[in-house]
């Protein structure tokens, strides 16, 4: 069990409800003898108080736990940063709960006091990298914890591309473009263009195109070490994107290379010790929930 | 490599092209002085020839190679006869080749001389185990090297079922049934019912509901060491059944237990050297072709 | 603007609550100076009152109105039996409201009171008519105001059959068969299968393949005023099923030949004044309601 | 049945293979003593002959029958030209069968000589009439045989917007935008993404969500004559696009409005007069032919 002592907040959003809700957090945390870190950004619009202020990359080396404020894209934007400094994360959600964001803000200070307690569960989550090439060159690279998405960019035209796994020719495609989904991902972009849910301690990513003119082209799970290669066609007039977590963009150009492979460093999400992930599957999807034998049914 | 010298040939099918098959097989192989094998409802329909008679089981304890002729059916019958004696099989396919059988009878001769030679690969496929109880008590099992499903049996009213995975509960559902699938039935009956393909290295299993009432149920991979247990509603009117590779069915009652897991042992599937998944999967999906710069195209 | 002054009341169910519901409605309506008929099955359960009791067919014959206590299958049933008999219906629900039934049964006099005052609108449905034909020979036939499914009845083995829209040959098929569904049954069954939601007001029937061996085969919606025919393939072991509305089925054999098209009877269904389809329809599939400019979003 | 004498050629492709079937047709038409018209960017480039040279408009206002060698891309722009013309299109393929071009190019003359004969049917083709307002007033306009489709634009960031059907709020929803399809288009792109099959004789539109937020948004069918209303959404940080039958775009703003209604002229397509849906979606969708009895099925 971790000892968190410094502790990072973070958030990508500055709303007033997202500042409350970071007051009461840095003032929970700094009455219980922990110390707390911000970023100036954020720092600004806070209450006063005796938090540190430091740039992201040093907050991230500096603390033993970050715990961020805000929906999924706050949390995937703090994980592609902190992956690096093998601190863990845990997401206290604005809003509905999220499947990265398990701590309602009005339990906050309860669940995150037990979290310091030592009552909680990681849950290890592997990141894929992204690197784009050009004749032989690295012109780009990207982390992503959700997914890569290759997409025709501007236009609704379709785009062309081969896809490899472990070198070996997969399929040449017309589409509006591939999905590359780690298990996280799974329930997030990839599911509504029809991949199928990953459990998150499967090793493996999904490949999802996104309505293929070849009506068979289907999702396809494989082993997470394979190592997946997009050639994009010498004939799109397009010039597609290579997206990251919905966040960072690339533009690539016809016969580029997208190389994506598992990332070696995972990321440790912290969860309440009751979290459970079809829990909040059950409750983020409206799956049924236990049936009562007395209920009469009527189709 | 292994030394292939007494070989068992196996089919489900008696027509005349299937017996052809294996007459050549057959007089191929003792011309090389190897041992054949066959079931003695087989050797009653084939030319004479000097091939040794046994049952399934003492020929699957007797022989180094299973050559099955037929399709996917025979092969998958097979499979379920012959892992417990860790006895590779190879499948020669009549008429369209299948993702299990990939020689042509035409070229089944000079194919199997190669593997005869050691010019082979070998796949490792994990089988399905499956237990039926009533109130604590085992009632049936079986095997299955594609897919476990549970229908509603004779009617097209739909069931339900509660379905917990490792012991945690997933949810409950109305539909008409559900798929249990290993990567080697992702690309069968769990590919028309709307799941993804798992490549056959990924150790995973595939969750397909048929037709569910609520239209978030989707597909979900869970890794291949995974307990699986489906509690038949108590509300159903109906004796579902559970089929192993759409060949064997238990009936089931309302509140009965249903496990599924792992079996231990794996089968060992021969391929010609040249084998290679995705290329199954172009040639009976129809997926594309390595790209030619060179052509136009209009949408 | 109706008369319903002799008022027919149905059910299939007879729980406490729906008896509880018609007994109050019974009171009601009678209070208002109309005639009640109920049929003996329900007059046994139902306390005493000055309600004539009839059987299904006078009663169909008799009555200006019929309200329906129950779910959607309650509701299938009276469509067929009334529908020749040109009586309108109103559906009163138990539990969740459906597309068919939807008044609550806590307001269930206040609206049925509106409705009596003429504050209602008339929605007209179709039925398919199915005929089920051996060698020319007519076997049985049905009705359906929901779908009209063929499936191969007790086994998860696949059937084949041939399609015929319009005389006109459209595939062969190997799949678990075949919804042929009108708009109404657009929202049920075939809406689990995959098939679009067709607006009840679109003249259409559409036809969902169920889990076909075919991935292209896909859901196809044409006129209702088309005529479909199926013949089931001479290849199948199976005696398939033909059910109408998932209620009432039929037995056919290989080489049989199943004939549906829209009977020309339409069925008149009441809904209050304030009824709308997508509101219905934003109720139970959970779509979004209407944009608020002020909220924030995070992906 | 019409006397076709003055002809237009078009093409949107310059390849040499179209250029070569140009001059075929345009010599053979003129030895029947027909007038031959074409654009003059194609006459540039054609051999020399007795046509005449028009600008499209002028063409489309003198001629009797417009024959389009090409794909579906140069049939789609000459449907939205010639339409206000009431001139019939019969469609040459270049390479494969479309559902818009059904004659080869090696029998181009011997089908067009039995079109000339009045030997062919017409098939009835609506177009959707797209406006997009801004503010109350007129921003752009647009018209596609196809399908309109709105999509983000630029990026794969998720879109916001609402949907009326005539006058009636239907949803809100977070996608990659929405198609608008008509029949025609119902087998191009809305099929990729998950849209039925509409028979051409069916007046309908279907929409067709893609990769919608909301799991339960599914593909709706309503009567062809229905008026559609797409509010951009307010909080989009995008400028999504509108785009008629993946040809022509405008950019809209957040606070835009987007009606889609049927045209009133329709398009004459002019087929052979053995041409057949279904065997069209059967050849191009790989749906399987007749059943015979004789052959033996394994699963």
């Amino acid at each position: 069990m971790a000892n968190f002592q410094r502790i990072g907040l973070l958030t990508q959003l500055h709303h007033a409800e997202v500042l409350d809700t970071l007051d009461h957090l840095a003032s929970f945390l700094i009455g219980t003898g922990r110390e707390v870190v911000v970023e100036s950004s954020v720092a600004a619009k806070m209450a006063e108080g005796q938090f540190a202020v430091e740039d992201r990359e040093t907050l991230a080396g500096s603390v033993d736990l970050v715990i961020v404020v805000g929906g999924d894209g706050s949390m995937l934007s703090a994980a592609r940063d902190m992956v690096d400094f093998d601190v863990p994360l845990l997401g206290v959600n604005r809003g509905r709960l999220g499947f990265l964001t398990d701590i309602h803000p009005e339990e906050a200070e309860q669940r995150v006091a037990r979290v310091l307690a030592g009552e909680y569960v990681v849950s290890d989550r592997f990141l894929l990298r992204l690197e784009l090439s050009r004749q032989g060159k690295l012109l780009g690279d990207g982390l992503a914890l959700n997914d890569i998405v290759l997409h025709p960019g501007k236009s609704v035209r379709m785009m062309e591309f081969e896809l490899y796994i472990d070198r070996q020719f997969v399929y040449s495609q017309r589409s509006d473009g591939l999905i590359v989904s780690t298990p996280t991902g799974s329930t997030a972009y990839a599911l509504s263009a029809g991949g199928p849910i990953i459990h998150p301690r499967l090793n493996a990513m999904v490949l999802v195109p996104m309505n293929p003119h070849t009506l068979t082209s289907r999702p396809i799970a494989v082993d997470a070490n394979s190592d997946i290669e997009i050639r994009v066609g010498q004939r799109n007039e397009l010039h597609p994107l290579v997206t990251c977590d919905g966040q960072k963009d690339l533009t690539s150009e016809p016969g580029d290379i997208i190389r994506i492979y598992k990332r070696d460093n995972t990321l440790r999400l912290i969860h309440p010790v009751d979290h459970n992930f079809y829990e909040i599957c059950r409750s983020k999807l409206g799956w049924g929930s236990r049936l009562d034998a007395g209920k009469h049914i009527e189709r």
